[in-house]
């Protein structure tokens, strides 16, 4: 899809009622380049978006468009491009048949994150529903896979922790500055990651003054993190990562500890390894337009970035412990999740890369 | 039950796995006049209190007391005096057996708050399930209806916003010292009084960052703040109450939009009133263990009560309307709910009133 | 400034580093039709706009734009609009020299809402420093008084609690629906609404879990809700108002209990009375872009307008008390503040009214 | 100070408007063998209790016991223990004549933490200013050093995040289970960790929804983590410490990352492995009031610690990375400082150490 039409493009969002699709909707009905022309909720049939989210009920279309039920034929139709925003395992069911029908699918869910089906049946204790289409799939993380992006029918929109670990420590694997070894991210989340669902365990008075590590220590995402670090660094990585659950709306701030290939042993070579970090950041993201990287005393703060589909890095050197350690912090529902997702979208159909998430 | 034995009274708690039931559990283990023979929960049946309430496992009895499934026959045996933490309606189904197997009930819903039922019926919308038990029911607010509690067999503790409006305005009704027209409570609301319930709703996400009214313009609560207001009257009085959900944990704080029986015209009328109403209050409470009037500036803030079974309370008269405003500030499990059951438990035992209420 | 120009227009903020300064800031960066030119912070002198808010360092203007110490000869100079983001009293000391420099100011603060300067004195506790200017200020919500913003050269933008009770007043009060007599406004706000300032009140530990009335009965913002009001009713309005700081960052929202000019005394009086107030709410606002009325069971909710210019309002008739019963729910920094400042400006200018607020 | 008297002790805090100070004054109120004999704050001299904490106004004593100005002459007279809730720098300065004057000091600040007057100018940038007192001093974690506190008349009370991060290692350090190389761990804290101080990055807008870490990579609190292990270790210990603000008033969570001393390999290997870990902690902790080993699927979880004085313990042995991960949960107010103070207090002075903390 490398060339821009002019007209707006059809697209349409399968699952826009939970949190992920609720800012789907937001984006798409404000991007100026997409026509959103369907939206399917199994729970809302019939109804409109702006009765389902009055706070988008100031623009026309949220006032006409109504919510469908899903089905792969009529979306087919009225739409080029297909959102997923779906749990694991429902997604590939509506992929298979949107692909078929030659829509581009970018699916949020885990789905099609991971090139091995047998790693997905590890991590996510089913089969892979749709084990061929792995091979065609495109993981969308566009600051490490611009170009694949570009001529992708698939896109594997990347998750919201596996954002925040791999961008810090991507640029620092492929230039050999960090070790592939011995990789922590400490994390933690606010609530809008687990969902929309009615669980006691995400209620307010459950979640509100409380501080909590969960999923350890193999959480799911893990898969996704490793393969791409994997990838990256061209032998397998294994990584310990550590979720926690507080109480924010929205937000990821990861912590990472890392070993320096070469361990600095005065003020002299920390200086030199610190410049050639910068210089590695700076090549990978000075040019990125959702990349920030933090400067002077500054550390990532999530305030500073919820609302905006940008991610936060700092880093220091700790000359005590002989660690790099790297901090980032994203959106998780846009950066980590519906934002990724548009950009994603921008990206294969030739936008300039921003539209519609400034 | 006016002679307090030494030996402590087997209690027991239905429906022991909400927000107020947990309290319950919480001031129960730790009264020195009573055992926790029994808490019932069909959800958790079989586990004991330890492993579902992990914050009360440093007390012994936690380990070994364990829930079980509620049945009238086994509540009986074990126990004398049986606290209902159920929703409406299905309290009374529990009260009926336990009353005429000869257990003193204190019921925390709002079963048997009503002298009427049809009032009942036409706030609950459904028939009262045991009307026959409504004369013997006594209002468990024991600052109003302390010697009626003191001979009780079944009191129906009083309902969380009530007694935030009743406190500030009945001793003032009965001084006749405000009109009983055009009474208006404006309250908010911590979230823990949606109750444990796993709805969408009540996600922290739904409630944190949100304040919304609800349950306008008729609050089922309206039924018995009007009929204890109406008996402290000696006449009909109708309210305007709003409850507004914010987010916070715990806490109701109530706004009080009154008018003085006989309006004052100047500042020398304005101190003689606010003389009166400072001696109604401090004649009604300033014997009252769980009652803080405020003097000088300051206001009601839930924070100075969260975690206390006390109730603040201030006033300021109006010049510029002519209006008496009161405030009260409570925490909504405890003066709210499972404090004020416990405090009634011990009026009608005959137990120091702040007997495992500090 | 009735005929817009094509190139942008110079602006500048004075005060720019507090909660509404802040936002200005946001919303001038992108707002199409204007340059921001300057913004001024003695605290934060010669830093950029993106060392102090990262948040909006992606904008290239934020990394080269320096806060400047305020000086009125030098923002006379640099730009033809001046938003002063200023406490009281300090607002007008730089109105003066910029109004007499031939800007048009947009001033935030209260120092231009009240017609009297006596009434000024009475609430504000000081003489008011330019009463001369009083006479040119127009009271700046665009939904009540467009005409008079669009020639204006001093605009006193309305302040935020103000705005959240005269919206869904003052049409009724016009139309003589309502009685102008026994208006109560019972309102809640996020913290935000305190300002920037270190002080320990406003702490995230004293006001986390905390509930308070305040500034009871006689807050500041009354003075402007009441003119305002008197203006419309064509007779002195008193108002009884209580605002109340509860644990958000920003929102506010407003209960209004009101007194129908005729009661209605059945079902048939109540549906004609229902329909004289729907339709003059839609004759006030439906084709207002920033109010949005609320129909069926929704009841506004400060999480659908937090980030948004909106105000969302819906009433209830309550049949048992007589009472007409308004609710509105608003951002307090934006449609309460800089949003408002930035509404007016779009009318003064003869910008669409949405441009940069969408 | 090892015989327990009958006569209620009389102590006296100082600095006592703080969080802590305010959180000791409730504790000691209610202590049953203590006389809170003074209290002082420059700040609040010549006001009740009552007055400046509403919360403990149903003490009587609060209604007479005043703030003083902080003499120590007038202390010593007043009371045989003093707890000192200062800034560091400030705390010696009231040690130094409490102690010649024969009072116990039980000092909340890091002052007497540390047994090395150089370590303590490196990380706390100012001379020592009693280093003599330091060899007197004991590290007030009863867990770890109790038979020292009974006989000390200086008791440096640990500090919030040492205790969440010592009591997890240091019985693995000393069974030799854990490497003592490469150590890390990240920690979060509630917003009262930083004191009542009026600085804007603790209000509530700046803190709502927000997640940061600071004071990387050489937060003050290391020298004295990486003290006590290189004490239990017998030779020195580097400790990565990451700390980061999350929006809760109270709690601290620490996730630890530690290395076995023998990797395990298998499954069997890691069985045995945790069985060795299980004993450990079980010899540790069993008897011990104040710390709740969890078993089973739990994780610490602040929610159920905060109001106590309880640390929540859980690990997991990871057979991916071949770590061990430890995570603790404590209220930093009560464990982490104030309740940790009157348990040292409670050791020293012979009372069961649960005395007025349950």
């Amino acid at each position: 899809m490398s060339s821009p039409s002019t007209d707006p493009i059809p697209v349409a969002i399968v699952g826009a009622s939970g949190y992920s699709g609720e800012e789907l909707v937001r984006l798409l009905l404000h991007h100026p380049s997409v026509n959103l022309a369907a939206v399917t909720s199994r729970q809302y049939s019939g109804q409109t978006v702006a009765q389902i989210f009055p706070k988008f009920a100031s623009h026309p279309k949220s006032r006409t468009l109504r919510f469908t039920d899903p089905n792969p034929d009529t979306l087919a139709r009225a739409a080029r491009i297909v959102f997923l925003a779906l749990p694991h395992g429902v997604a590939a069911e509506f992929a298979i048949p949107l692909l078929a029908a030659g829509c581009t699918v970018i699916d949020l869910s885990a789905d099609f994150r991971l090139r091995s089906a047998a790693t997905y049946a590890e991590f996510y204790n089913h089969e892979h529903p749709a084990p061929h289409l792995l091979a065609q799939a495109v993981y969308g993380l566009p600051e490490l896979h611009r170009d694949q992006i570009r001529n992708a029918t698939l896109v594997a929109s990347a998750g919201c922790y596996p954002t925040s670990i791999l961008l810090p420590t991507i640029p620092l694997i492929r230039a050999g500055l960090i070790k592939s070894t011995g990789i922590i991210a400490d994390s933690l989340s606010g609530v809008s990651g687990a969902g929309r669902k009615a669980e006691v365990d995400y209620l307010f008075c459950e979640c509100n003054e409380s501080l909590r590590a969960y999923g350890v220590p193999k959480h799911r995402h893990l898969s996704e993190i490793e393969e791409q670090l994997t990838l990256a660094a061209g032998h397998p990585v294994t990584v310990q990562f550590t979720p926690h659950l507080v109480p924010v709306n929205r937000g990821i701030h990861t912590t990472l500890y890392l070993a320096p290939a070469e361990p600095f042993h005065n003020a002299t070579e920390a200086a030199a390894l610190a410049d050639r970090i910068s210089a590695c950041y700076r090549d990978a993201y000075a040019n990125e337009p959702f990349v920030r990287l933090l400067e002077g005393k500054a550390l990532p703060d999530t305030k500073n970035v919820v609302g905006t589909n940008l991610v936060e890095i700092a880093w220091r050197l700790d000359p005590r412990t002989g660690r790099l350690l790297a901090f980032s912090a994203e959106d998780n529902i846009l950066k980590g999740a519906s934002g990724q997702a548009v950009q994603n979208m921008n990206v294969l159909c030739g936008f300039p890369e921003t539209t519609g998430l400034q």
